[in-house]
């Protein structure tokens, strides 16, 4: 099994804020995808849609306010199945800091990779959104490659 | 042991021109940090600084023209102590594909984390430099957290 990692700070925020990035779908919307609808918080299930390309349907395992997310995943591409997806959040002096993994890969695929890449830039978004109130959320996400 | 994993997409590249991002010293000052000297090719050492904090002495372990390149770290910090850097390439279309590993960490310390967002934010300064000439290497490079 192999994991994706990323760390990053964000900047006068509080973890309450970033938590509410997570577990509403006004803020999922705002930093990975605007087509993101269900139920975000613990014992939802959220839709993440990349037109045309499909998405995921995420389970919230656990949502502790301030704290830590954990989604599983429930449908979505062949690589994702059987991983899960955590957050932690924590204060340091003027920044929250996250914690993120996308844990349970059963390869290194080439996809892997793109995923681990991809994450990293869908984290600047989330940074920038909640810093600035501007994200770049799919479809208007950066794009990394020739896979987006 | 644990891995960071990448791919990124060069447009309008080739692998030779990417190649030579990672081989010479003015191509890595143009993406990496500007504090960048050695010997780049094969069997060379490169030492890259990050004033204040320190840096990083690679030895060039393989390198093959528009392929391969592969580093060992010789000196740095200490989690850094037997990991290896290795970059792949390959035409697909109008896209250089870069596949970008950073093995053998003993442990997924927070640092880790830090890193791995940081390699995915200084591969977009690789590609923003091959694509537009223009790098964000240090002391430029977009800040992701408290620790930079």
């Amino acid at each position: 099994m192999m994991d994706i990692l990323h760390r990053i700070g964000i900047e006068n925020s509080s973890p309450t804020t970033v938590y509410d990035a997570l577990t509403t779908v006004d803020g999922l919307a705002g930093w990975w995808t605007e087509d993101t609808s269900g139920q975000a918080g613990e014992g939802g299930t959220v839709a993440f849609r990349f037109p045309p390309v499909g998405g995921f349907d995420m389970e919230v395992l656990a949502a502790k306010p301030g704290e830590r997310v954990e989604w599983r995943l429930v449908d979505g591409p062949e690589e994702w199945v059987g991983t899960t997806i955590d957050w932690q959040l924590r204060q340091d002096g003027d920044w929250t800091i996250v914690l993120f993994g996308h844990r349970g890969w059963r390869e290194p695929v080439e996809f892997m990779h793109h995923c681990s890449s991809k994450w990293g830039s869908f984290l600047m978004s989330l940074k920038s959104m909640v810093e600035t109130g501007t994200g770049h959320p799919a479809p208007h996400d950066v794009q990394i490659s020739d896979w987006h």
